[in-house]
């Protein structure tokens, strides 16, 4: 799905390396960027700041100078990874959860892909994770009470039939520009027969009000089920679509069963605006080492480009990507090689 | 952990095969706990109904007759499974959902071992899933409004300081038990920072207060990791904590390690009560064919007397089960065999 290409004179790409690895990955897909030249109008790149380390630096996870520039300079976005902190600190809020709620950009589009050694080969694992990305528990309602028998905390896990549709649409759109034009209904109604029910009602209810969308075949799974027969049988996926938390879940996942979650990208897409960024974490155990895997971040700038209608420019990228990747003679540790952040993305750039 | 032993005179077992599946492996468990003789006092078993069977044709999921023989009559019970409806049916509620509740069986303990080819080697997975079983999401407090937007479901998520210190203590109990003595809470408190905090503070704060539980070494992991270190190093693993819902998905995630959801048992207990269930579903896809595994019934039925403090029987059904495992001959289609539900049966109760 591509946003409406307006001709452009030029690409303003915010970046937020964020926190640990990010600061190591997102200078290397903004070399994949820059890379691929005249497929894109010239890029800008404006740095921004977000994150824990931000948080213990000034008291602000998010700065509102970040959210302004993001909104008003910017034409799409990278946003790295943050940390989480060990113990309650008062006051933090993750500024990711609070970056997709704030741009409104609802839907969380991971493609988890494996790259077979052999390029005449059909890929073992080719799914989707479409994640609605603004509700569910994620709209952080929570309080506090003590009660008789001590503390008793609540939280409100909201899902509405507007989001519900939208994420929905969003998922048979990707259906139904893919071959096998398959989509999975992930829930839990048989315990949540209201919120989830809604969710799978207002998915169902798509293609009855759309008769586009009717050439979808349309299953669905509980999602505890869904997870069992992911790592038993992952071939029967091809579009999932999910509730914030299941989506979250699901995604890592599946990115157990390619190999590594540092090559599971993503872009957080809204109708206006959409940032890309790599499904892993900060891996504050590795930073600093420049071995962290580059593949998910350029990925997600080339998923960014794709949805902007950069086509020739995703294109390439994915290429390169694949190509080194198959390859296997430059892989980083967590794909069980020795190479550096550097090395890989300079060999991927090479080929784009 | 087995309850206070009162020396019975008879042990009377509640059992409730439910729909589907559950049909042709709650008597596999029943011929398998007569076949432990002595070791357990002479069972009585008496016949429950629940189930969404029931539902359909009597409009009661949950019969009163049969809460009231559990609380009354029976000293445990064994429950099959259910079958979810596929569409939303006005009135219907979970049974064993509402059984947990009911009988105030709190925890919710997933054992779940790979049984290896070779007795003298190592089992590859051995750990067990302890999911608190009354809160969470499933305590079914949802409500439906139409707002602006159309319809807006929300549902509340309750983790108590009571709860989380109860499910707590059973997990450190049990890896103070275990070789390896190793405890991971789970939870999402980068995002439900005040339930998932309480859960994890509540957990994090017993060894605190008794000083007998320092021996268990204690680590964390975020749900959706947890699941992905799952699949890539299911032996960091040996005891998981976890609220309600991440607790299913987590034991299903488990369950796919090891071959299949049919030979994964758990034990539903509270301080007065136990109820064996396996872990899997009704599969209404071979129900009827005598093909279901038999496996994880007999295992929760041995699971439910291990801790009711009949260890002896309880290692002799296990015994009899890794043993017909381990050979290998005589396998269900869901383990890539062929044999039906009574070869296998009959088997482990040679063998018991
Ligand atoms: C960091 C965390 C808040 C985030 C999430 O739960 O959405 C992450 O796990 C992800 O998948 O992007
Ligand atoms: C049937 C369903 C309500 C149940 C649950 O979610 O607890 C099942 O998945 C389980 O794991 O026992």
């Amino acid at each position: 799905r591509s946003m409406a290409t307006a001709v452009r004179k030029s690409l303003t790409i915010g970046l937020i390396p964020a926190d640990g690895i990010g600061k190591e990955v997102i200078p290397a897909a903004r070399t994949a960027i820059e890379a691929v030249g005249s497929d894109i109008p010239p890029p800008k790149f404006i740095d921004l700041i977000a994150g824990f380390e931000s948080f213990t630096r000034t008291g602000v996870a998010l700065p509102e100078e970040t959210v302004e520039a993001l909104k008003n300079q910017c034409d799409c976005a990278l946003f790295g990874s943050v940390s989480s902190p060990s113990k309650k600190v008062v006051g933090y809020s993750s500024p990711i959860v609070a970056l997709r709620k704030v741009l409104d950009l609802y839907a969380n589009v991971r493609p988890v892909v494996s790259v077979s050694a052999n390029p005449g080969e059909q890929s073992l694992i080719d799914l989707i994770v479409v994640r609605e990305n603004t509700e569910c528990l994620y709209v952080k309602q929570e309080q506090q009470i003590v009660g008789e028998h001590g503390k008793e905390a609540r939280a409100t896990r909201l899902i509405t039939e507007r989001a519900s549709t939208r994420i929905g649409k969003m998922a048979f759109e990707l259906a139904l520009a893919r071959p096998r034009k398959h989509l999975t209904i992930i829930h839990k109604s048989n315990v949540l027969s209201i919120t989830d029910g809604l969710f799978r009602e207002s998915v169902r209810a798509i293609p009855t009000n759309d008769s586009k969308y009717e050439a979808v075949i349309v299953a669905e799974q509980l999602v505890d089920s869904a997870v069992y027969r992911l790592f038993r049988e992952p071939q029967i996926y091809d579009v999932m679509v999910a509730p914030n938390l299941y989506g979250d879940i699901l995604s890592d996942a599946a990115a157990a069963l390619v190999g590594s979650l540092g090559v599971v990208p993503s872009v957080n897409a809204g109708d206006t605006f959409v940032m890309g960024e790599p499904v892993h974490g900060s891996a504050p155990d590795i930073f600093g080492q420049g071995i962290a895997n580059p593949v998910a971040s350029i990925r997600s700038a080339g998923l960014m480009l794709r949805h902007l209608g950069y086509t020739r420019a995703a294109d390439r990228i994915d290429n390169a990507v694949d190509s080194v990747l198959r390859e296997g003679q430059l892989l980083t540790p967590d794909l069980g090689g020795s190479a550096k952040t550097q090395e890989v993305t300079e060999a991927i750039v090479k080929r784009i």
